[in-house]
């Protein structure tokens, strides 16, 4: 997909820094601060895409603070705009690539992370792209809590199976498995852009929780 | 399905005693006395049905010596017609309930277990029936060696997500998964009759290859 530039992405992101954090970095180890609750658990999406997780998971609970990273200036606006839109307080937004999180966010910050739709890295010689490679799995790691967890979903065949096998080779323990996520209802599930899309095509949806042993 | 008696199923099987174990619970600890080659891998199917998978598996792999367990008199009689058809001499038949596999093996007796398309007991108080349930991975993890492996196959998705965690909850590692066989041709796959016929209708095969920890 060829993304628009958007001209007036600069400023939009900028007029709302109370949901778009400005200077992501000096925020390490302090990230609660940003919120009403800072004793509420902190999850992290990454790869916030249009927002329609996060701005839904915001809403349904607000009793978790939620962090969106996206690198795409010109994807992350339409993130701000479905987090405005919903009025939820529990939600900020980072625009900044997440390639280590460990400059993000100190030990033991994070207590859940979400990986939606990640760029599968289909070739073997990019097996290290993928987010569940283990040097991604020894970031997730450090910055969650002991016992913290990962919810990956994807539609993509090979990186859930590459994924399921990474997170049991790394010693995580799987908690919870769907093949077919959209096969049965769950009224819980907040669907990504993306996910909506490839389901109404009959696409099977993928997802597993995973956590790391503490 | 409602099976016809076959009256000469008896006679058959105790004609072709160098195939049908008559005595099973004799060879406990011995099993591999019974082969050409004794000192080849022992692989266990439990629930071999009408003996596709084990026919095929022997003649596939010479080096490996076959044990189908089925319980099923009317049934396993076209197992044993399967065998003597594949002229293969590393399968050995066993006509009996596989309820507490250390009955008939002794521990570090078997190297690999299939279990194929298992009932799913899908009711949530049938959990204990499932042959992932707990009691039944202690059973596998007695006899096989240490690291010994099992594979997986079913088109039952609550099975297949089930045994995944009971898998992981129980401490295996997954080597191998995935969550639509027939996607792409995979000719060392030997189907069962089952797989054959509900992959012909479109409905995903699900496998996985998981370890103890040794």
């Amino acid at each position: 997909m060829r993304l628009r530039n958007k001209p007036w992405a600069d400023d939009y992101l900028r007029e709302n820094n109370h949901i778009v954090v400005q200077e992501p970095f000096s925020m390490k180890g302090k990230w609660k601060e940003l919120f009403n609750d800072p004793d509420h658990p902190l999850h992290l999406e990454i790869g916030s895409g249009k927002g329609q997780f996060i701005a839904g998971m915001g809403a349904q609970h607000d009793d978790v603070n939620f962090i969106g990273v996206e690198l795409v200036k010109n994807v992350i606006v339409g993130a701000l705009k479905k987090v405005l839109e919903a009025g939820v307080e529990n939600v900020r937004l980072v625009n900044q690539d997440a390639n280590d999180l460990r400059e993000l966010f100190q030990s033991n910050e994070i207590d859940h992370i979400y990986l939606n739709f990640s760029d599968p890295w289909p070739k073997n010689r990019h097996e290290k792209r993928r987010l569940t490679f283990h040097t991604f799995l020894s970031q997730y790691e450090d910055v969650l809590v002991p016992g913290g967890e990962i919810t990956l979903k994807t539609d993509n065949k090979g990186l859930f199976e590459y994924s399921l096998v990474s997170f049991s080779e790394y010693g995580m323990i799987l908690e919870d498995v769907s093949v077919d996520l959209h096969a049965e209802e769950d009224p819980l599930n907040i669907s990504t852009e993306y996910e909506q899309k490839f389901s109404a095509k009959g696409q099977p949806i993928y997802r597993c929780r995973v956590r790391f042993q503490s």
